[in-house]
Parts: C-alpha cells; sequence; structure tokens
C-alpha cells in the first residue's frame, strides 16, 4: 500500500528514512558481513554504536555532565518498580501526581514499595478536562521523589510545567520525549520506554542524575539498579543491541531535522492543525482543555459512536490506519508522534473532512 | 564480503533464511504498509505473529499442558533474579549447581534473596574438567527448588544428564535450549535469553509449570511475575514485539529442518568434527572431558598463545569471524548454536589446519 499514515500509539510509526536504512543494511551491516543484531554487545563496532546513540541523545535533549544515560530492559513498567527501589533510600514515602492512565498505574506498583502520598491533579477548567497547575501541586517535603507523567497517551493530557520543589522530580516521559525542548536539569530521573518517540519495542531509557545513583534498596533485583547499570555502561546484561543501533538511527534522524527545537515546531503545527480542524466541527469533539491538551496523543469521538466501525474502515482504506482509540475510553485517537509527517495529519484531516460531510 | 561464518558466542548469527526474509519484509509486512514492529502488540496481527511463536515452540520442545511459555524482558540476568522471588514461596533456602561462569553468576544474585546451599560440581576426571554426574548432586530437600546451568557458554561445558529430585529442577537453558532433545516434564522451569538459538537480544523464554506460578513474592516487580506474565499473555507491558516476531521466524525455520531431533543430529556432527580435529592435533587444544563437552561452544587454545591475535586476523580474512575466546580464559571459542551450518564448522576445520600447519 502506498502512503500508510501509522497513527499507533505504540510501538508506533518510525521515520521511513529510518527504517529503509535499517533495512538496507539488515543482513549486511558496517562491512562486517552479519547483521548488527549477529554481533557481540561488547565488540567495538557495536560499542561504537551504543557510544554514539548516547552521545545523540545528550546533544539532543542537551543532557548535563552530571546525569548518566542509561538503556534499560522491561519498558516503562519496569521503572515503576525500578523508581521506588532505587530512590526511596531510607525514606518512607513518594508523592505521585495523578493525571491520567499511566500515573495510575506508576501509583499502583510504587505502592507496593512505599507510602504514596498522592496529588489527585485532576479537574475542570471552563467544562473541560485539565490538569492542576504545578506550583499548586501539594508536595509532602518528606517524600523521596515526586512522580508524575507528562504525557497521557489514552486521556490525551500534556503538562507542561514543572513544581517548585527540591525533591528529586521524576517524569515518565514515554510518550513525549524529544518532542519537545525539557530543561533536564530541573529533573531527578527521566525514563521513556523506546515505543513511541524513540525506536522498537523492548528498550527504555533512564536519564539519571548521579547523585542518585546511591539510594537503592540492597535487594533490588541487579539488572535494575542504575548504579549497576551506570556502572556497566549499560551492559551488565545483554543489552536489546538492535533496539539500541536502530534508536542510535532515529536520534540522528532526529538530528537532521534539526533537533528538538525543530521538531517542536513541527509538533506544535502538526497538533494544531489536527485540534483546529476538530474544535471547527460538529462532528468530533475532544473534551481536554486547551492547556493540557497533549500534541502527541490526540483522542477524539465521533458525534455518532455507531459510526466508529465504519470510520475505522474507511480511513484503513485511505492508509490512514491504527486509529482505533483505547479500549479503556473508546472513540478514536491519532498518535502523532516525531515521525508522524504534517502530510499525514493534513491527509486525516481531508478524510476526517469528508466523513463528516458524507455522515453528518 | 561472501560466506561469512559468525562463530560469535551470542548475540549469535541467526538463520540466513530468517535474516533474508526479516529484510524482505521489514519496511513493509503483511500487507499493513507498516513494519510488524511499528503495530500495536495488541493488533489482530501482532496477536497471530505472537500466539504462532508460542505454538511453534510448544511443537518443537513437546511443552506439557500444564507449562505455561512466557515471553519476557531483561534477559537471563533478569531470571537470574526471577526465579528466586518467583519460587522461593515460604522456603529459605534453594540448591544451585556450580559448573561453570553462569552458574556462579545465577548463585550471586539469588544470594541476595535466600540461603543459597551450593553443590560445587566441577570435578576432573582423567586429567580433564569434568562435572560430577546429577544422581551424585547431594540436595537438600528443604529447599525450594535446584538450579542449574546446562551449557556453561564460557567453560564450554555441557551437561546432559538430570538429577535424581522431587524439588523442581529450575534450568538455564540459554546456550543450548533447542539444540537437543529434552524433556520438559521434567522440569519446574527452563528459562533461556534468546540471543544464542532463538533470536535477537532482548527476549528472554521462561517456560513454567503451572503449579508453580502461586509461589512469588508480594514484593517482586510485577512484570517479573510469572504470574502476572501468564495471566496477561505476556502483555502486562509492551513485549519487545519484533524480536518476538523474530524468534518466530526462527522457530519456523527449525521447524523446516526437521525440528529439534534433526537439529541434534547436525550439532552431533560439527560438534563431532570439531573436537576430533582439536583432539588429533598437537597444536589446539580443549581441557574439557568428552562426557562434558559442549556441542554449541568450543572453547579452545593453541599451543602458541602469543599467535592469538594472527589466528584471529587471518580466520577473519577468510570470513571465520568472532573466534575470540571470552576475556575471563582467552584463548578461542567457536560457538556453533543451530544456525551454524555445518559447512561453517568445515571451513573453521580446514583454516585451523591450514594455520597448524603454517605456524607449528
Amino acid at each position: 500500500m502506498e502512503n500508510v499514515y501509522n497513527f499507533s500509539a505504540g510501538p508506533a510509526g518510525l521515520p521511513k528514512e529510518v527504517m529503509q536504512k535499517a533495512q538496507a543494511e539488515f543482513v549486511e551491516w558496517n562491512g562486517l558481513g552479519t547483521s548488527v543484531m549477529e554481533i557481540s554487545h561488547r565488540s567495538k563496532e557495536f560499542i561504537q554504536v551504543a557510544e554514539e546513540a548516547e552521545q545523540d541523545l545528550r546533544d539532543l535533549l542537551d543532557i548535563p555532565d552530571n546525569y548518566r544515560v542509561l538503556f534499560c530492559q522491561g519498558g516503562a513498567r519496569a521503572q515503576f518498580a525500578a523508581v521506588p527501589l532505587n530512590l526511596l533510600g531510607s525514606s518512607l514515602k513518594a508523592t505521585y501526581v495523578d493525571a491520567g492512565y499511566w500515573a495510575q498505574s506508576a501509583v499502583k506498583e510504587a505502592e507496593k514499595y512505599c507510602q504514596v502520598d498522592l496529588v489527585d491533579a485532576k479537574t475542570t477548567k471552563e467544562g473541560r478536562v485539565a490538569v492542576i497547575q504545578a506550583s499548586d501541586w501539594k508536595i509532602d517535603p518528606e517524600s523521596a521523589y515526586v512522580h508524575f507523567c507528562p504525557n497521557e497517551t489514552i486521556d490525551g493530557i500534556e503538562i507542561s510545567d514543572l513544581p517548585d520543589t527540591k525533591l528529586p522530580i521524576v517524569a515518565d516521559m514515554s510518550s513525549n520525549i524529544l518532542s519537545r525542548k525539557i530543561d533536564v536539569s530541573r529533573y531527578g530521573v527521566i525514563y521513556a520506554g523506546a515505543q513511541k518517540n524513540i525506536g522498537p519495542a523492548g528498550i527504555c531509557i533512564a536519564i539519571v542524575r548521579d547523585d542518585l545513583l546511591d539510594l537503592a534498596y540492597e535487594l533490588l533485583p541487579s539488572f535494575m539498579s542504575y548504579k549497576v547499570l551506570a556502572e556497566k555502561d549499560s551492559m551488565f546484561n545483554t543489552p536489546p543491541t538492535f533496539a539500541w543501533y536502530l534508536s542510535g538511527l532515529v536520534f540522528k534522524w532526529l538530528k537532521g531535522q534539526g533537533g528538538v527545537s525543530a521538531i517542536e515546531q513541527i509538533n506544535i503545527e502538526k497538533a494544531t492543525i489536527l485540534y483546529d480542524y476538530i474544535d471547527s466541527s460538529a462532528f468530533y469533539s475532544n473534551d481536554v482543555h486547551a492547556q493540557n491538551r497533549s500534541r502527541m496523543n490526540v483522542p477524539f469521538q465521533l458525534a455518532k459512536p455507531e459510526l466508529d466501525e465504519v470510520f475505522l474502515k474507511q480511513a484503513s482504506e485511505r492508509g490512514l490506519v491504527s486509529l482505533k482509540g483505547h479500549r479503556a475510553v473508546g472513540g478514536m485517537r491519532a498518535s502523532i508522534y516525531n515521525a508522524m509527517p504534517i502530510e499525514g495529519v493534513k491527509a486525516l484531516v481531508e478524510f476526517m473532512r469528508e466523513f463528516a460531510a458524507d455522515n453528518a
């Protein structure tokens, strides 16, 4: 099929150029006569891949020298356990900010390990779903850290401000890392499963401020220890080498696009086109307040939910795929991560317009 | 380079046919207009990949119905923690059989969680390294389970017998799963990192007898829980979908080769060719007793270790790559997993013969 635009929430579409390069060198990489996935992770060739990926990520996010970049396994769900196990130290509690599905999932896991001081940040504003501004989050100063999820893929909510606290701020950026400028120095730990804006599923990045490496619970499984991973350059165990390599290609691609500032402008443009159309239409709706609308995940509902299946089928025939909303909320969801070209969003809006006209 | 034979211990070479198929459909899979790695793990297309992979593995190993097949993240090192955390139950100890590097690594992690009753199974026989026969392992009946590693990639040791015990037997088969017939019903848990005989690094198979699913330590990170993974069909968190897909292709390839019995015969033949030549040569040596020589990993030493680098360079020029021994033992190591064709072993022996003649 020509010109497929893939709106999957994750595992999500990767940049076409990256996929084509990886395909071309899939069997015969770097003159070695083998694939990059068939060589030792300790070979000089792979070490170079690994180090370049880290450096490119450091360049893209302007990561200060006192932060370690770790390539982990187990995805963000593993980090839901790794964060308390690595950071609680002698503290018994941590503050978790709840603004959606993934924040709540992190809470559920953290409750195994500590007392969770929960900040319910969900609110309504002008009749729409919104998030209380971060400066108003009530944070217990005895917490070991404050955890939040700045982009909720299912709720379609994004939080762009940070609380005013001296505690380490921990952010699950699985679905918006590299999509907008951030000041890494304001965080204690940033983690992100790869399968949205970084690479394929099966690898997870953790960016950890180095003064937080010494707090780990003794009985933490070693492969989850930030300290062990930092000491072993993320090769305590055999890393997912192909996923690491592909992530590196994505970082190079993003640099070629002009880096995070440049992609942020494109992401703003893409999101604006889609939300503006939804707001202008009587047939589609999105109930999130403009202030907290996600630039990455745009859930929307049809005025006639009985047409959901027809919508999905016709969209798919036009090459607009994976628009089905999460089973927890229904409706539609367009995930428009970095790899989604602006043409894809325009094609979606064009289809939505025609569908509305035909079915209003 | 033409005809490269890759002797990497892991991540290891995959079957050429598998790599070529994966390359051909890398960007455009199954008529979807996207890669298999760019679709939701919950899509019907990926569920089919996942289920077929499991069924093919069940067929290959003749896995009884009362065993669950789990696709995990974190590799065998994660299982070093997952095994005690899932299986100890109310027991305070477990028996670990030590016959090499990886068995010892598992012990080190297990000691965090329980008292390890250690069986030192290393011995010498006719002046060679050997392993005490399993029927003579002294197993504490109060142990929760007995853990051993039937193939030691670094030591070049393989154990083909099983202890006579009623305790659950747990085996780290990372480097010899699918290389020989086994009777799964005699084990409690079999686990294996993929990157030798299954697929790319980043996925790990655990085959768990279902009466062992209810023993997990409450504070186990959820993504490591056998029970959670079993209940969620290994999709509690987003699985490494591409690695799962590729593993499935390897299973289909292996079925096409005639299955495990057929590949076992080829593996015996390959190992025999290589060990027979080493034993017949005064220039190369392997110090493991015939009874415990690994069919998968063949470490060997040159009579003149000062020629190691020259050997590696010349081998590499002939397309015989990744023969360098593990840094812990030095010398050479030829890993000849399922994907290594017999021609590769013959080419290696031919080169070794010439090199010995030139340098004796």
